[in-house]
């Protein structure tokens, strides 16, 4: 983790200026042919040594359905310290390169807040 | 939660007959047009009331998206025991009226397990 001074700051409120929001959630589904799953795994690890690498990077799960049927054969949810952050990785030079292999398969991905429990 | 004491004497290891894996993780995209959050996240509630009674329930979260562009405004990523508790809770027989309100967004349902970090 890598919380920068300027971003605690800005959430901290009136009173303090160390307080750290939550983390962003990245959500992004993969449509993904069933038999390419092999072909696929390989390319996000690919992007995902890359990612992590980055500023502002907190976790990441590769998430498999466990049967067919599912529209999105894989969602991978991460976890990102601020949206610029995650912003910032996908922009940088060495991204498109990291993500060659994924270039196939249509992702939707979105940063999310968790709103009800 | 609500494990039951034969999920229990599962987790004794090689001496006992039933292995128990990790809970599964539902994730479910749902398309929601950005003016109607509010209603959606009140029937996504409703649903989540009656679910959280039944046998093999374990957590859920609903996600929302931090800006307007995502292709799922909210993401419900929830955990169940086994898939079969999950089966036999959407097909009991409070789950539909539980759910009426939900009837008019898409939703992209899948169980999956992670497979890579």
């Amino acid at each position: 983790m890598n919380y920068q001074p300027a971003e605690a700051a800005a959430e901290g409120g009136p009173e303090t200026e160390t307080t750290v929001a939550e983390p962003m959630t990245l959500i992004n589904a993969f449509e993904v042919p069933g038999e390419q799953a092999e072909q696929f795994i390989a390319a996000w690890e690919k992007t995902r040594d890359y990612l992590e690498t980055q500023p502002g990077y907190v976790d990441t799960a590769l998430h498999q359905a466990v049967m067919p049927g599912a529209d999105f054969q894989f969602v991978n949810i991460a976890h990102w310290r601020t949206a610029e952050d995650f912003r910032a990785a996908i922009q940088s030079p060495g991204f498109l390169e990291s993500a060659t292999g994924l270039a196939g398969y249509r992702p939707h991905p979105g940063l999310y807040q968790i709103v009800r429990t």
